[in-house]
């Protein structure tokens, strides 16, 4: 076909990023950076040890953390005053739950991004 | 269900992006402005004032409908010197049939939005 839009589609891919978020675009409930700072809380028990780890400021942090917990039926972080470590921060059961759901969209979305880009060669000789 | 993550999911979207790159990710081919840019192109028949439409510098316009052209089987946009208009810019065939085929990507993935947006409900009390 002489009209094809690519030389060789096969080295071309469809990519691209979601999240969740207010329908009206107010305000942001899930994405990437949320995950990853929930992620990284599990990892360390800390707000602050994630924030640094993602090169975050402790506000941003618990600034983002604050709008998942009021967004949510229950909150995803939780901390804990006093103690030896001096209060750290735990993902709660319903946070993991979040964690696993937007984990599942991305399976998917990642599977929509394969089959489009397979799709691409229709745009090619 | 007391674990849910969200009160009302029905108050919730999932939004996002696509484009289509390099699978190395060195160039983008196609996305959004550069789709703008060639209707833009195709209702003012200039470079120069479908770049001003989009409050684009002649010289981005260029290096956008450049990088389609080399990375395309046949260019996307193609110049016409003098005549009266002092040389316009048309879409070529091949233009039109990117313009189509990521319009059909883009309905796709307005789908895959729309069904995953109904999803967030199986988050939600």
């Amino acid at each position: 076909m002489k009209d094809s839009v690519l030389v060789n589609a096969q080295e071309y891919a469809v990519v691209g990023a979601i999240w969740i978020e207010k329908k009206d675009g107010s305000e942001r409930f899930l994405g990437k950076g949320r995950i990853q700072l929930m992620e990284l809380i599990i990892e360390h028990g800390s707000i602050s040890q994630a924030a640094k780890a993602m090169n975050m400021s402790y506000k941003r942090a618990w600034e983002l953390i604050n709008s998942m917990n009021t967004q949510s039926s229950k909150p995803f972080v939780i901390t804990q005053v006093g103690g030896k470590k001096g209060g750290g921060a735990l993902v709660t059961e319903n946070g993991l739950k979040a964690i696993e759901a937007y984990k599942n969209l991305q399976l998917r979305f990642k599977d929509f991004l394969a089959e489009e880009s397979h799709n691409l060669q229709a745009l090619t000789y």
